[in-house]
């Protein structure tokens, strides 16, 4: 198993470990409840509050084996993995390594930019945001000023529309108690969408609430508009525009985490592994791929699923059941998936709802359900206590009371 | 005012801002309760529950800026401070920038230990001990295991006492499970002390008891040993004795944080500012040190005071008073310590207090004793209430949730 996501999670801890010795690879020793990571980039929440250690969550599983390893190639014609700890041999691989930030293939034209897919870049944006306030009371020229208080967040999706809301927050309640010195009416949040609507993938609606409310909190929404490069600070906008900007915030796709050894299966653009209905990876008769890094065609589905976790969770439940099925000489099941709704939070009582069945909710109820979503989705007890203790103190106080510039040394 | 550590965060709270404009220079933009350090760096808590963002905490104050510096030099003739963001003249200059981690001079023979006076390094430390299990796992030569295995803890102080006393919980109550493949009896915990007892500057009860607990506990001390170098992850004790660890916590004394331009006031060996008994730096008219860097002889303290929170707390009552004596032409005041007490934690259940007339108390009550005046004396209602969240989930879960290996990226 390669990946301790929601897939990894879920195979994980539904597996039957009497009938299968599993070992869980993973370059991290913890989980990410990934669609919270933007509170920690934003001071909300602490790291420790969306991640769970995987050695603690597996801690009574008997049969399973976790190791804290890089995978480096997969020889899938002797059926072996090659990690950064050495080499082992399967008899099933799972892929579940998920999705990595895409720069559209041009990592180089976006240098500096903020991806947002790890914890560690999460915390990276956070020091990195405080920082720009301390050196906006220092700089006397008003164009580098003005650079260090644009905040420029690409992608229109859920986490683009989380973070420019999450920043907007900051600009409107937190930090002018910090900052009496700064004038914040020259803070500008911007947000980024090559299309021509927010939220895609949701229903109209959805977007159009979300559009009215951003537009109420102070972003500044570009619609049909791309970012061609970032270079310098220096952002060129594909309308001819360019505007300078210390903080840019990625969040405007992905691209499959393809481990060496499996490029022949992936396929472009979306660099995820083809696989059939049961989630085998298309070419192999002993490796599966669940989640992000799967792309399963269907009729309903031409481009694959949505890269959501309750797509990665059922097709990981799937798996379970395929494998068992397969132990008893059963015929398999096919993938079908049960969309139970999309979501996205804006900001304090906004968010955007759609339910199945056309049913869409906004504002404060729509934000309680999301509250409620997410509270229930993350791991642990601990988790959901610490996690509303947060939001609740935040909600009442107008605060983040985790503005710390820190980082580990070495 | 530069540091905001307990002496320069008390200043600025009571100084009359009436009367003074002032300025707080630090080179984080938080304050650190390093009292709790050592429960960051064994992953009982989080940086945020024993920091206090410094904007934050002065926000309603005026007539005060906080400046996010370094500071370079001090040219004490033309009472001016160079700092990373420029220069700035001052009136009244007051140090209290603290004490560093002192390896008797010799930094070089010591590569690879850790100090424990921020929270970056408690984060390093953190993330170093949780790697070394992980480790621990993969090597199969077992000098290198063991290696990985012993834990030396350097300085028989408070500090050293707990974070001793914390290794040796990770022991016995927290990591067998999540490494059920380790045989924990080979993880070693060892405390080792120059002089021949433990928490000098206490009573003997307590290093009595204290050596008893650590006992118990499965520590082993060292007395009347010291540790020569560190090289290589080898260490050589005074002894003759060598060791292999991968862990060395310093904590084995300080030095002050002299700032060029004021070495000249400074005294050998301790690398104070010594200062007469209003504080005032001796050769200077206008320059004040409070807390572990200043140091003040008297007939009592011969050697200065102790370098503990309780006398930085008191010298900056002290200062604010006098300065106002000053202005309304008043005589000043001397330093007088009020010793309140002194205190250690081992574990569990198991702490160590004296107070004034040889009051001494161990164990469950010291414990209680303990964790209240360090919860009352912790900045902020939020702080208060995660530490005690933790404190509770720690003890009745037998756990420590925070055990993440990670870090902010550049």
């Amino acid at each position: 198993m390669v990946g301790g996501g929601f897939a990894g999670l879920r195979f994980c801890q539904k597996v039957d470990t009497s009938q299968f010795q599993v070992v869980l690879l993973d370059r991290h020793n913890y989980h990410t409840f990934q669609p919270l990571l933007y509170q920690v980039a934003t001071a909300g929440l602490e790291p420790s509050s969306i991640t769970g250690p995987l050695r603690k969550l597996f801690k009574k599983r008997k049969n399973f084996y976790f190791r804290l390893a890089e995978v480096e190639k997969v020889a899938s014609e002797e059926s072996c993995v090659y990690t950064s700890l050495g080499q082992l041999d399967y008899d099933h691989l799972v892929v579940a390594n998920g999705a990595k930030t895409n720069y559209f293939g041009n990592e180089q034209n976006y240098e500096g930019a903020y991806p947002l897919k790890q914890v560690s870049q999460a915390l990276s944006l956070r020091n990195s945001t405080l920082r720009c306030f301390e050196d906006a009371l220092i700089v006397s020229d008003p164009e580098e000023k003005q650079a260090l208080l644009n905040f420029v967040v690409v992608g229109g999706g859920p986490t683009g529309v989380e973070v420019s809301g999450a920043f907007s927050e900051l600009k409107n309640n937190v930090l002018p108690n910090d900052y009496p010195e700064l004038d914040f009416s020259k803070m500008k949040v911007y947000l980024v969408e090559g299309s021509p609507r927010l939220l895609n993938g949701m229903s109209d609606k959805s977007h159009t609430d979300a559009m009215k409310a951003l537009k109420e909190m102070g972003v500044e929404v570009l619609l049909s508009t791309r970012v061609d490069s970032y270079r310098d600070g220096e952002i060129q906008f594909s309308d001819g525009n360019k505007m300078k900007a210390k903080t840019l915030v990625w969040a405007a796709g992905v691209t499959g985490n393809v481990i060496k050894g499996l490029e022949s299966f992936s396929s472009a653009p979306s660099n995820r592994l083809a696989v059939n209905q049961q989630n085998l990876v298309k070419g192999t008769d002993n490796i599966y791929a669940l989640g992000d890094i799967a792309l399963m065609v269907t009729e309903e589905f031409p481009k694959g699923h949505p890269q959501l976790a309750p797509v990665a969770i059922q097709q990981a439940d799937l798996l379970v059941k395929n494998l068992k099925r397969t132990n008893k000489g059963e015929e398999l099941k096919s993938f079908e998936y049960r969309d139970k709704g999309s979501m996205a939070t804006i900001g304090r009582n906004r968010a955007v709802v759609d339910l199945p069945k056309n049913l869409h909710f906004k504002g404060i109820l729509a934000w309680f359900i999301w509250m409620f979503v997410h509270l229930m989705s993350i791991i642990g007890f601990r988790n959901k206590a610490v996690i509303l203790f947060n939001w609740i103190w935040n909600y009442f106080t107008y605060d983040r009371s985790i503005r710390l510039i820190l980082r580990a040394r070495s």
